[in-house]
């Protein structure tokens, strides 16, 4: 059998460690040719020693040196730095397929050269859609490579949408558990604390992403992520709070016919169906059981109080530099809540605060879309 | 764009009326070629005036002769009569798919005369499979015509495997709303009459087939031909009560993904499914709206108090002219019941009678099939 070979950028963070489990769980059917991380030296160096890349890109010099000294053994594996490390990791030839587990802007480059050269994209950079699918979504198209997505609900959607025309597509039903503040009203979310945001019921995720969910920014970014992916306006993205999380989302189909995939909250099965597609590996997991899951329940989100949702989706029909806007925006603003330096409530003033100020610039060019994030972010903190 | 010619076996039915309002939906893309009924002349009248198909066959020579007289008028309209005709009509070269609409065995001949002929089959008529699975699925392999499921279940299964390879199926989730006796105990059934069963909830539906969803008959029944449509052995086979009736079926893979369809209980989706197979003709029905449709619960299916399910699965893995005989005996004994001949858990034992009484014949001919199915039901008049 061909071994599907592998690179990974972002190798040391949760979706980069559960790639590499699924890698670790296919010997035979899977290698790893190059792996990227920020500072995590000390994982890295263990990632290296296990699956034996040929590169090993880390996110500065101090970091690339530190692995170099701690590898000497190894002296067959290159190790390179930053951005150009990066991008030379995504043009190697080697791989078939680049796994972009990296969170931030920082993964547009590496994703654009990794299609240019011919690769697969296993997507899960979100920034990568949001800011720059005008982009990413046609040169895909023109060098024939796919966009695979690695999250609960794209997957579910991309997969749901197998053996069924494109052009069929009614709705998009995004699920979303609802966060951890779900059915709350304004007063209540006021006085929220980053600690108590940090107690999502469903999923094990880094701190910033559980803030995003408590805002459903986060929904709102999966809905300009899921329009570029399957090429559906925001309008027929319908988010349906679903606080089970048993139904990872759905299509509806202009026949009325619902068709989505459910399952247990397992990220290793996205990434396992990314890897493999269009086949269907079996893999060590939990199964879901219906008889336990007791009720399945959905509701409407009620945007004017979780304003995320709504702030997200009027970027997402502006386009051009707002959805980057809003982004980098949240991203301070997360930050700043984060640090108890403002409240809940404000991450959603701060954002519209930006995108008001913002001048769109339309169909921006990589320059123009990293130029935009950065005064953005160069404003937001400004006014604190 | 290329009309899609279509015969109708059992046109005057649920099923055959309804497919026949998805031919009136879309006058440029399907085309009547043939039709029949059994005795129902005048409402078979009306169907060939309006769709004018080349050949109408009635059930019996009478019946047939009544609607030649009727139709004077339409000299160009071929009349035919009974098994024969039927025949005839399966073997006519003009149509591209057959719609097997009838209900009972009688439904077997000219489903493999279609076959034979090069027909695609939409599938109604459970009995073919039931009992004559191991003739129709390899001929239908091997004479390349596709089997496609026209109920909700079979269809949302046969949707949920599109776009998936069908040696990943783990198991597959058969839906079952569990019928208007869901959760009553043996001691609560036995007093149920004719009366109580017949105000299912969910679907209108014929008095015998809501014996059947009332015994969980039915649901064993369905088990049997999921069993041949998706070569999935009967142990593989999950019947999950659904009372709700949203997820119409699914399937679990290999990897732990679980696939479904969920709808609203429209008859005139799969119809339209099979017949555009593969694309999603858009048609005019209620959609699903999951935020009106409250929660959804599952729950496993009580096997003891309702032994229709375990006899069925018990038939299934005896197999040859086993599931004939699970089918006759229930036919008679449902028609006992309803005629208030006998009670409601009697059915249950009349059919485990017939089976005791029963000398399997492995792979049995078309004729020792149909022998089979007429031994069993005079045995069981005899016994009354």
């Amino acid at each position: 059998m061909y071994i599907k070979k592998i690179s990974v950028l972002g190798s040391t963070g949760s979706i980069g460690t559960q790639t590499l489990e699924v890698v670790r769980q296919n010997p035979e059917k899977l290698k790893i040719t190059a792996l990227s991380a920020g500072k995590n030296v000390e994982l890295m160096e263990a990632q290296v020693r296990e699956f034996r890349p040929a590169i090993a890109v880390m996110g500065d010099e101090e970091s690339a040196l530190d692995l170099k000294s701690r590898i000497k053994d190894l002296s067959d594996i290159k190790v390179l730095a930053g951005m150009d490390g990066m991008i030379e990791m995504a043009e190697d030839p080697d791989a078939d397929i680049m796994v972009t587990a990296i969170v931030g802007m920082i993964g547009i480059r590496p994703t654009i050269a990794a299609i240019e050269s011919g690769k697969d994209i296993a997507l899960a950079n979100k920034e990568t859609l949001v800011c720059a699918g005008h982009i990413i979504m046609p040169l895909a198209k023109k060098k024939n490579v796919k966009i695979l997505p690695v999250d609960s609900e794209h997957s579910a959607i991309f997969q749901s949408l197998q053996g069924s025309p494109a052009d069929r597509i009614a709705r998009i039903i995004l699920t979303c558990s609802g966060g951890p503040f779900r059915g709350m009203s304004r007063d209540e979310l006021a006085s929220k604390t980053p600690e108590d945001a940090l107690k999502h019921p469903n999923w094990n995720m880094g701190s910033k992403i559980t803030i995003d969910s408590a805002t459903l920014v986060n929904k709102g970014l999966e809905v300009m992520e899921a329009s570029w992916l399957f090429g559906v306006g925001p309008e027929r993205i319908c988010v349906t709070i679903h606080p089970q999380s048993v139904l990872h989302s759905a299509i509806e189909y202009a026949d009325g016919a619902v068709i989505g995939q459910m399952g247990t909250p397992d990220m290793k099965l996205p990434i396992n169906y990314a890897l493999f597609y269009p086949d269907r590996m079996p893999m060590k997991a939990e199964k879901l059981d219906l008889f336990k899951v007791g009720a399945l329940t959905f509701e409407q989100p009620d945007t004017d109080t979780f304003r995320g949702l709504a702030l997200a989706l009027s970027a997402a029909k502006t386009g051009g530099t707002m959805p980057t806007v809003f982004n980098a925006a949240n991203e301070e603003a997360v930050a700043a809540f984060l640090d108890h330096r403002i409240g809940f409530l404000d991450i959603y003033s701060e954002i519209e605060k930006a995108m008001s100020a913002h001048t769109v610039i339309k169909d921006p060019t990589v320059e123009e879309i990293l130029e935009t994030e950065k005064q953005a972010r160069e404003i937001a903190r400004s006014d604190r």
